[in-house]
């Protein structure tokens, strides 16, 4: 589901949605020395997964993640690491509402960054601690704030809400039925929350937290609400990184890497391959060339997937396996959990005679036995294709 | 820290503190078939967690757990297999309110139980569904309670609490810092709250969901609020039995047992040994006759620890590792984790030289070589004592 049908299109009908990710928090909840958007699941930060979650989503044309300012450096390296693509890194001010303004600036001011990125429609917010959220609730979001100018994903409330008085008794509890908790993502017509930041006062952006309440106090925009679900849920304790990464582990578990080379009848059969699989499991394709070893692709192996099929002209057999499987060893995920690898190799030859060289089969069953010891387990298969 | 310095004491000058378990929730939001507090973490039931979280807590004289009619039956034999103490199960009403209610009878009505148990002073009322509650903060409600009537936990609000209005925008936003989350543990003067109980309409025993909440509008009892630390939190959704999950294997690698035979040497040997360590890491002692096969002892290694310390009478050395060795493997334990299993012999005969048979040594290495295979760790000490 797109917000908007013309958002693909090259053409200028409808300027682009973009996304700032605030990155700043200092995670003193925590309990921990690493900022939790930093503290690593499955060997990978959390705000990358965040990122990656933003990225999927075709029609979200620039990502800001903004950072406190002795992160910016590292932040820098993980989008390199991770191969990340329409992220732009801004430093971030002293609290939270200060640094959602700096990402916002970066579209509409020359002071924080040298180029002046196109202004965005609507702008969602997001927090990067939160790495589960979805395309269905942002492009929720989003066509909401196109009608409404703001609006804003809510939750069931956990816990009752209670006031104290001076005293530390009890002075009221709320009726839990009429309240929400705000959660992300958010969105807004750029103009409105920016003009939002403009007007507020020093004490807002210093002891405010909510961009709903912005938007409503000096646009006079009242936020659409829009139920979420329990995945918009924030990193916040350290039993929150449990469970972040608990939930990486069973999408890993869940999803498969659909690998091919190059040439035509190859990339047809792992095209074929995708479409059937894709009803019943979470499927990537990537098309490579076997000669080439690519620091981008060893990161997608990098604790990202157990389950790999890499489709294969016979003649690349030995070839291709072995530099798959060096790029799969070099990965950290093995160490928790068996790796699956299935070769697919195709027999496109023209000749008529369907066999596989006793060389070529006892070198890579060898290659198997060896790779299991190091918790990946190769499967394999000899197709005919004409 | 107790409540009572006089609690302890068998005497009746202090009644005693009960608490009651509402455990009688179907888990909707956890998308589970199992309702969460039923769920198993480490192959045990969460409840069963909860429940021992509060009979370490001497001075808790009664724990009344309250589950859904369906699962009497099945909260029985969960007692019965974790050798819980001081447990009374109760059949729970329709809601949490009615279901606490019928908690709360089984001290002042035969309606609910053949025998009435013994009145408490302050009653305490905890979810099952938060297992991990500590001595510290059952003992500040409680002793809260007795002061002002009623207390409770509270913490810091995770997310801003919003009003909708009814065409589902928003209406306004509570400031955050003057709100809490009204958590769990809650205590009680057993009048008060049964007193509320029975004053309160069938709206509130149908649709409430806060007991301080009845404890104001029908006893005008402004309850004490307690801050709460973030181990107060509650099993909601599946991330959370995650969550649990981990802190769980967490604390299982951070506690040793020490085992003990009965020999007034060995018991002693075994106390100085729990004094030296408990300042570095959570230590149980137990002391076990080493010709009997005690399902009791059959329990506590099941998922509940790692890491074993036996100290025994070199005589005994094959008899009683061999038996420990087998209750450990039966455990699950070592599915997950490996268990680490400390020999330490004494030779306390009168014989001077010291010296084990090489036997007795050859005997010891293999059963620990076979036990490594099943994740078992075993290491030796042998002891000249006197």
């Amino acid at each position: 589901m797109e917000p908007s049908s013309g958002s693909r299109d090259a053409g200028p009908a409808v300027p682009p949605v973009a996304a700032v990710l605030p990155a700043g928090g200092s995670g003193e909840r925590l309990g921990a020395a690493t900022p939790k958007q930093f503290c690593a699941l499955q060997g990978r930060p959390l705000v990358s997964y965040t990122v990656r979650a933003m990225e999927r989503v075709s029609w979200i044309s620039n990502i800001i993640v903004v950072v406190s300012p002795e992160n910016v450096e590292t932040m820098k390296s993980i989008v390199e690491k991770y191969g990340h693509k329409r992220v732009t890194v801004v430093k971030g001010g002293k609290t939270r509402h200060r640094s959602i303004f700096n990402g916002l600036k970066v579209f509409a001011e020359n002071e924080i960054s040298n180029h002046l990125l196109r202004k965005p429609e609507v702008v969602i917010i997001h927090d990067a601690v939160r790495p589960f959220v979805e395309e269905d609730i942002l492009s929720k979001v989003v066509m909401a704030a196109k009608e409404h100018g703001a609006a804003g994903a809510i939750c069931p409330l956990v816990s009752t809400v209670i006031a104290s008085a001076a005293d530390g008794c009890l002075d009221h509890s709320l009726e839990r039925a009429r309240y929400r908790a705000s959660e992300m993502p958010q969105a807004f017509l750029f103009d409105i929350i920016y003009e939002a930041y403009q007007l507020c006062t020093d004490y807002d952006l210093d002891y405010g937290t909510e961009c709903l309440h912005l938007a409503l106090k000096y646009c006079k925009t009242n936020a659409k609400l829009v139920e979420g679900t329990s995945d918009l849920w924030k990193v916040t304790y350290k039993r929150d990184l449990y469970a972040a990464e608990s939930i990486i582990k069973d999408k890993l578990s869940q999803q498969v890497y659909v690998i091919t080379g190059v040439e035509e009848a190859v990339a047809k059969i792992g095209f074929l391959l995708c479409e059937s699989l894709k009803s019943q499991i979470k499927v990537e394709a990537i098309s490579i060339p076997q000669s080439k070893s690519d620091s981008h692709l060893q990161n997608i192996f990098s604790g990202q997937c157990y389950n790999f099929v890499c489709v294969n002209d016979k003649k690349y057999a030995i070839q291709g396996t072995m530099q798959l499987l060096d790029m799969l060893e070099k990965s950290n995920v093995t160490l928790l959990y068996p790796l699956v690898l299935i070769l697919v190799h195709l027999d496109i030859s023209e000749n008529i005679s369907f066999s596989i060289g006793s060389e070529l089969l006892t070198t890579i069953k060898k290659l198997a036995r060896e790779v299991k010891k190091k918790n990946i387990l190769v499967y394999g298969l000899l197709i005919q294709h004409k």
